[in-house]
């Protein structure tokens, strides 16, 4: 995210961030919350999750390192639309939000670099739209793997699920028994699976069935967050 | 978008803004494209779509005046994810995009008006994943509905669909048959329809069956943007 900035403005972020260690379970940000800070993720896994006032709960991102939450509310001093927990023990950034504020009215170059970070954070939401709107939950869960194959050119490859089922079923937007119905309509299409480590005997046909978006956006934070 | 800009920066804005009027059906932007302009709408309709490459499509969002798109791929110079059709003769302004990106970086409060911006369009597509994670089709109708009664304290309410069932089912990321079958489930809780006018008998029962959001942002995108 602040790979253009020169040193001296740098040093000025840095002057208003701290790092800090949290424990699995932690609550980073409350929905319905004013932001008082900015979250970059150095180590460690986070769920940002959306809860109706009914109590029901969706899963809307799990972040990977290194990856930001949620610029939009703190550029816009609105309250948090997701909740932020600690799936594992995590390393963090935390940027102060007012100084961070006030540091790019007087830096352009850090607004451009937070323009370019909220850009690809809309990309990323208008992806998982198109997602829900277009794909079955089998197909969903076909590009999700798919996403996962570090090969492009690869015919067949072995992953490991980089978190737990429950939590693939919210993030994908089904229940976990649709997911597991999921899992049972790919193995038609090659995928093969034990517990967290699955197969994918039939890359093509897998990607034949899932249709997975032709329009990826290099190096961003879509790469991080599944 | 630019309410917060002095004189002379709306100025040098309108140098490299043009108006243009447009017929139903025109496209505006091909996703895939590298964008060349950002799109503000006066006048009219405009619905944002996203193609698989299977060539099955989904409405991403319906956009009403005044509101802009894509200001994220004119950002980032990245593709379009979507494709934007008129759907009535509408009205638009029409930003040169490299002109645009040159001036702001020389413009900071241009660059801070755009950043808001993006943080709401970001914020409406959150919305999105939510709504559809969480909701049925029958809640997000009503949330939908609920959404145009424009007296927060009503108990009931006459509406007029702004635009045909085809189109508010794509937009609710649901089959058509799917959306009749929403519109009978709403019937028990006081939805009536008549065509595209639609009485609401208890706005209080339907709002506890469809559960909306609380956290709505003050004059938004999201207003514009059902």
């Amino acid at each position: 995210m602040f790979e253009r900035l020169d040193a001296p403005l740098l040093g000025r972020i840095a002057a208003i961030t701290s790092l800090v260690e949290v424990v699995p379970g932690v609550e980073l940000c409350r929905q319905g919350a004013i932001p008082d800070r900015l979250h970059i993720l150095l180590d460690g896994q986070v769920t940002l999750s959306g809860t109706a006032s009914d109590g029901t709960s969706a899963v809307v991102e799990v972040v990977h390192p290194a990856a930001h939450f949620v610029l939009a509310a703190v550029l816009t001093e609105l309250p948090y639309l997701m909740s932020a927990h600690a799936d594992s023990r995590s390393r963090l950034l935390l940027l102060d939000a007012a100084a961070l504020r006030a540091l790019l009215e007087q830096a352009p170059p850090l607004a451009l670099a937070l323009m370019r970070a909220e850009a690809q954070d809309f990309r990323a939401m208008v992806r998982q739209v198109r997602d829900l709107k277009l794909r079955s939950a089998a197909q969903r869960l076909g590009c999700y793997l798919l996403a996962l194959v570090t090969d492009p050119t690869a015919q067949a490859a072995e992953l490991r699920l980089p978190f737990d089922k429950g939590l693939l079923a919210a993030r994908l937007g089904c229940r976990q028994e649709n997911l597991s119905r999921a899992f049972a309509t790919l193995r038609a299409f090659g995928v093969e699976t034990h517990g967290a480590r699955v197969l994918l005997h039939d890359v093509a046909r897998l990607r034949a069935f899932a249709v997975p978006d032709e329009l990826t956006d290099p190096l961003t934070v879509t790469a991080n967050c599944i």
